[in-house]
């Protein structure tokens, strides 16, 4: 596919209305062919109007329609996959191969959830029979369903440039609902996001669905942003990015004279404790593990392992040791943009101010030192310092890590209590080290939305039992997640229809349950 | 039990900190002992660091232990049922027969979310196994199940005195989820309260729980409703009120430095359409059961029918000839508190400066004209002015109904288009009907939490299928019921617990099910 640079309002094309860009390499620090248009706040109410006329109808497909349309994104996704590959590796720095398995990946997402959609359960479909004989009062007929939102606008994420961005997991959810979907494509990577909307746009085309149901747009600066989350028809947002980008979009929506849902998933260290008994057994192996998965595209993840603790004793100076090998064999690679370079190095550099210490660093390339290469870091401070110090309780995005000396597990047990919310926790643990864990546990449950046993945890799986999400400043609402089957939820909101005659109810409500849902008739789950 | 006017704070009874006030008699107008003590930060403080404490015992609590305490708390409200019907009725001059059937539902919404518990499907246990041998990248088990989101305030409201105030829905449905509750009571029944209060203080103390799982604070102003809504260890927030108030309290936990979620539950007039062969048909029953389902509880109710459109032709004259008979045999009553009834009369004026023509009232009983007595209003519109005036489509709480005379078909569906987000709707059709409310029902279902067909709903039902909830202004957040048993779901969130060995998982989790809960299997429901 030829990429055209413009922007995708319903079903069209369309040119730039507020200057244009071009993609930027990492690698070699060139920019790259075509321009790509901006807008402004005209095409977010184009887009907008669109997907708000589109919302009737869309909403309202069968549940066979919509998971065929999701199905038609996922072998377009694929089709579309080396293509994507080549040009997201080009924007990113980071290999092709990287791309082919994130594209296939995300085309396995939009079929997970058309099994979510054909199976139905997230309507929540319940049925309250009516007890004309009841007293005092009789109860009328009760049937509920969950209906889509409406538009949603979602905020393609830098670091993940096709499953967090256009085709990523917000837009199959925000789909699945049934919410036409307006997406800010994120400028690190303008053509992976055209290669994305036009699989996208293709789809909602050749489903005969009304073009509204997709648009695409993009702008220079944050105004572009606000007009999205200001515009009366948005109904949710959701954004993956940093804490004070995701705050300003929250608190900006939450102004609004009709606040509405943002769900933001913003920072995290993934702090990862390890018991002296485990420590002591494999002290190696985790140290080794948790560069390894710390370095993962670049450090650039929101699961990175970024604070390791352990207590000082056998085994702390061979994973440290280990660690350090490990950092070492690292070569720096270009970071995603160079304003998260630049942010990297001032983050990193600060740690260092606040007291942490550098045990080693990855290898700098020949060339690699004007660019916007990132070179992995291995930090350490003691447990009193990290009690002291907040800052070192926040995220340096990019490919550094800190490890944490702790006096005993009483101060390991007081530092897990510092922690502000978290995506995920991760325990190293052995037998001998069970009560220690239990103690624990409660204290990492209220603060994270996963808790990992003796694994450093890759890839983010998308399934039933998956949370990606966690209490602030993990996400901005703890109560929901953005990855896994669950993310359908943010999108959806109940409706009662009481008293109906049955051939007006809709098709999950029906009497006769022709659709073979699981619905709760009087509080129990059955599918007659 | 004998009244001391005392906080209950924690297990404690607690003296006024920051002055005292008395209840009053809204039918005599008179204050009636004895002195309720009222509270401040301090108090908020006390409460909240208590309910953190309780936390993590209570949130852990076994399923079967925390249904025996919610019906301890149903049987001992039960039990008081009598004297808090008598007090409840001195503070509101409404009948007592009334508050003790409100107490009697109020406990079985204790007994209803007993059940919850016990069924524990309200976990939303998930497993997806390992699956080592998958490529290219290996499964680990996965499993997640809902957990409490941590201490929970809740502003009683003042027209139910005991389903919407301390012993309440949403106490009920925050404790069912494993929350710790620090309630503010309204200051229009605190005696009411107080024995609410103390049965459920008395309830923990007897199912052996921490004290802080319930906490009752009372203030002067707004000085102590924004203490707990800006307290850092209140994990939400439930209201029910006015718009204003709500907003004021919702925008202003959203400015917190982490936004907590807030359901408020603020406005609604509750639209019912008559369609023309339903009111050619049955024009003097839907005209008489909208006024006497709309002079409930004196008007004072969220459900209340408060706007009743019909397009002008055969029955129109018939409907409204029986609605002003019915609202002149109703006899002005006393309304909750003085400032309502105040809010009231300004409101009922401001429709008819707006244009609205006063059909009929209700009688006014010898000496009722200086105090707080609501008296009943039958005003008229047309659709021509419904459109041109969005005042019009606002709630006037209290005794007041507007019927909309409305010019056609096509300005029945223009109207509808024009609310705001409303709790319910109801429609009056007949067969003959079937195309307008083919029309009518995706502009309702946009716009409403429930719809009501053919029916005036009383009382508000407590099941599965009930929505109270409904977009933007209705609640402040429509993916969320107040009432019914998805109410719980406000005060949950998610976590995910991976690669866990079984001894260390949750009980609801663990291998062998031992709790025999339906539990989503590698995405098939199953309670294997």
């Amino acid at each position: 596919m030829t990429l055209t640079g413009d922007l995708l309002i319903g079903g069209g094309r369309v040119p730039a209305t507020a200057g244009t860009m071009k993609a930027f390499n990492p690698a070699t620090g060139e920019f790259i062919e075509p321009e790509f248009a901006f807008g402004g706040p005209a095409e977010v109410d184009r887009g907008l109007r669109l997907a708000d006329e589109a919302y009737d109808s869309y909403s309202h497909t069968g549940l066979e329609e919509r998971a065929r349309f999701l199905e038609l994104i996922a072998d377009k996704l694929e089709a579309a996959k080396d293509e994507l590959a080549a040009r997201t590796s080009v924007e990113t720095g980071l290999p092709a191969a990287q791309f082919a398995g994130e594209a296939v990946r995300s085309a396995g997402v939009f079929r997970k959830f058309a099994a979510v959609v054909r199976q139905g359960r997230f309507l929540q479909a319940a049925i309250d029979p009516a007890q004309p004989d009841r007293r005092p009062t009789p109860r009328l007929d009760h049937r509920l369903q969950k209906v889509a939102l409406g538009p949603v606008a979602i905020f393609g994420a830098s670091n993940f440039p096709i499953s967090y961005s256009v085709a990523g997991g917000d837009t199959a959810s925000a789909l699945a609902a049934g919410c036409p979907v307006v997406l800010k494509a994120h400028n690190a990577h303008p053509g992976a996001s055209e290669i994305e909307g036009r699989v996208i746009q293709e789809a909602v085309a050749e489903s005969g669905l009304h073009a509204g149901v997709f648009s695409l747009v993009r702008g220079s600066g944050n105004e572009i942003g606000e007009a999205l989350v200001d515009h009366p028809l948005v109904k949710a947002v959701t954004f993956t990015g940093s804490e004070a980008g995701g705050m300003a979009l929250y608190r900006r929506a939450q102004q609004r004279p009709e606040p509405i849902p943002v769900f933001t998933e913003m920072t995290s260290v993934n702090p990862t404790f390890v018991l002296p008994a485990a420590l002591a057994a494999r002290a190696a192996e985790i140290g080794t593990g948790l560069v390894q998965r710390g370095m993962y595209n670049v450090g650039q993840a929101c699961l990175k392992p970024a604070v390791l603790l352990a207590v000082e004793g056998p085994g702390y100076a061979e994973l440290r040791e280990a660690a350090i090998t490990e950092v070492q064999k690292w070569e720096a690679r270009p970071m995603l943009t160079p304003g998260i370079h630049d942010a990297y190095t001032r983050n990193a550099r600060h740690h260092q101010d606040n007291g942490a210490v550098r045990l080693a660093e990855g290898a700098a390339p020949e060339g690699s030192e004007g660019g916007a290469y990132g070179q992995a870091l291995l930090l350490e401070v003691t447990g009193e310092q990290l009690l002291a110090e907040p800052a070192l309780r926040e995220e340096v995005f990019g490919p550094a890590l800190l490890l944490v000396k702790v006096a005993d597990t009483e101060q390991l047990l007081e530092t897990a209590r510092t922690f502000r919310g978290q995506l995920s926790a991760t325990l190293h643990a052995d037998t001998a080290d069970r009560a220690t864990v239990e103690q624990l546990l409660p204290v990492l449950e209220r603060r994270t939305g996963r808790i990992v046993f003796n694994a450093f945890s890759i890839p983010q799986e998308v399934s039933y039992a998956s949370t990606h999400g966690g209490p602030f400043p993990a996400t901005s609402d703890s109560r929901f997640t953005s990855v896994g089957m669950g993310a359908i939820e943010r999108f959806l909101r109940p409706v009662t229809y009481q008293n109906f005659p049955d051939d007006l109810l809709p098709q999950p409500l029906r009497e006769a349950n022709p659709l073979n849902l699981w619905r709760l008739v009087d509080g129990e789950l059955t599918r007659q």
